[in-house]
């Protein structure tokens, strides 16, 4: 999407690939928003380090940077040796995939490459069609959030106020994002909405990643206090609710999303506001039976306990907020029921949470 | 209430008059939770200019402090001179009056006091009736308190999960406090329970000076994102919510309160969970008809943005959290209809929200 850099906007993905250095640049998020750098990983270790250390994040992005990180990986493999690039291959497939390790997208990714670099016959061809294979990867999940922006971008009407939970902007994906996606559709096609960003504490991903994405399109927006959607809702003040999620379930349609996606919910239903989860069709999970069998992370009880921002003088520091002898609980993410959900944008079109099962053939 | 201050648990109020020195001693509540800290006031213009810079917070604690703050201003003048004493209170009075000029409980405890100082016939008389009668509004505002806890106790079970918002503790009164006195005398009652603070952004009151609050008196406790309420009202694990109220309508039982309770009430219901709120009678307001009609204070968007808190080095310091370009929309409280409202613990007894109006003769 599009970044305003020294005055002048220029399009941007989180990822890329640099065939000339071989490089995979990402836009060091973990500055955002308060600095705007892209940096670049001389190796699939860099790169590793980089999924690691949250320099990227998100779903689709860290799936394209270790499609890439593998593809980089192979490219620095010097010879001609084929068994000694195979263990090569694997290592560096190995070192991607311990990067984060509960996390199903890069490996699905790396998968996807490994498929289509078999066919090589040569060190050299696999070596190219693992580079192809990366690029076709992230230009499917451009793609994908695309298609969800076309489909959730008729729900936008001139004149609505959205509300929105945490990020699932661009800066979670290859470009477009799943959630943004409707936004920066209705945008294009001239609509005239605002966006009111839950901050999303603890760790306030709404107030400054997707507020800083929609600042840089030119969206309308503001942020709140999570506690102040209530207040919007019940004065008539929300039109619509569009978010995104992490895991949805193919078998029941209850939608796991970041803590208080939940109480969104709630408050969309008492005031009959359309509830929207947009997602890319790989975060749908077709074997779990209830979202009573997920397993809801436990975090750091710091980011309750203070926040992390910038002083006046530039630095990023965190805070201690709460009362220094007071421990918290920090539950990463929760379940919202289907009866809650309007419906489920997905590349594939609209669905009910309730359809999901019934249409798993294309869906899958 | 109790505070460990050098290893020493000492019983503390927020505000208590010092006849010796003619001094108002008040805790620094800008200091907590992470400094404890008493100071004296010298005159009465020291005084109004520790409410206006909220060193003292909360209606209650307000009202005592500009009540003993008449009182210190009746002491400081010199003679036995009734018409320059007479002038002499006037100023005293309109220089409190205007040190927190929306606020009721200053105006409401310094025409209690200045009803009783009349009394006097000579200026010494009506100097000590002042600090009398402000010491019988301070006690009185204790012995209210003290009733409300009485009441609420009984709803308070062994094994019980409570949730709270923002700050009705003690901090905010004399002693005691309204949300929290049903807790600190379930707790003198022996009764084992866990309260969790909602950390109530934007400016954090629950997980500040709750949590230190309950921290001080040995309650089990734990500090909660305001996201993650929705969970625990899912998981079954809230029994039982109380919190206060700036402003409940006599007429209607609908419930002014800091941000975010309308969310919390709306949970709450969905869930059968109790929800109560704790109010000291003076805060019932018997004229507005509605509570479309209580207008809304908007605050300043940086509390929404940022947060205040401590850094390592113990420097107290304002970070921006969220987008830099962004702005933020930031209304400081929420009203929640009677339907979502269980009971209204009050120092005469507990009152379904409907019957405020008809036992309007015994709460007045």
């Amino acid at each position: 999407m599009k970044v305003t850099v020294q005055g002048r906007s220029r399009h941007f993905r989180t990822v890329t690939y640099d065939s000339a250095t071989n490089e995979v640049r990402l836009i060091e998020q973990r500055l955002l928003p308060h600095e705007f750098k892209v940096i670049g990983t001389k190796d699939f270790r860099q790169t590793a380090r980089a999924i690691t250390d949250m320099v990227v994040r998100g779903a689709g992005a860290i799936g394209a940077t270790a499609a890439y990180g593998l593809a980089q990986g192979a490219m620095s493999f010097r010879g001609r040796d084929m068994a000694g690039f195979k263990r090569h291959a694997r290592t560096v497939y190995d070192t991607l995939k311990a990067a984060r390790p509960t996390a199903v997208d890069p490996v699905n990714a790396m998968n996807q490459v490994m498929r289509i670099m078999c066919k090589g016959q040569t060190v050299e061809e696999k070596q190219s069609l693992a580079v192809a294979a990366a690029e076709e990867f992230a230009n499917e999940d451009v793609t994908h959030c695309e298609s969800i922006g076309r489909h959730g971008a008729d729900l936008i009407k001139n004149g609505m106020n959205l509300l929105t939970h945490c990020n699932a902007g661009w800066l979670a994906f290859v470009d477009v994002g799943s959630a943004t996606a409707p936004i920066y559709e209705a945008q294009r096609l001239g609509r005239k909405f605002h966006v009111y960003c839950d901050e999303t504490r603890p760790r306030c991903q709404g107030g400054t990643l997707t507020a800083w994405e929609l600042a840089q399109q030119g969206v309308s927006h503001q942020v709140i206090a999570d506690n102040a959607a209530g207040l919007l809702f019940e004065r008539g003040e929300i039109d619509l609710v569009i978010l995104g999620s992490d895991r949805t379930l193919g078998r029941t349609g209850e939608v796991a999303n970041k803590i208080g996606t939940y109480t969104k919910a709630v408050l969309a239903h008492r005031h009959n506001v359309p509830f929207y989860v947009a997602i890319p069709l790989s975060t749908i999970d077709w074997e779990l039976k209830s979202g009573r069998d997920i397993p809801i992370e436990q975090r750091s009880e710091s980011e309750v306990l203070g926040a992390w921002g910038v002083l006046k003088n530039g630095c990023r520091e965190y805070v201690r907020v709460a009362n220094p002898s007071s421990t918290a609980f920090n539950p990463g993410f929760d379940v919202t029921p289907p009866e809650l959900v309007t419906g489920i944008i997905t590349p594939a079109g609209i669905f009910a949470p309730g359809e999901l099962w019934k249409n798993r053939e294309a869906l899958k």
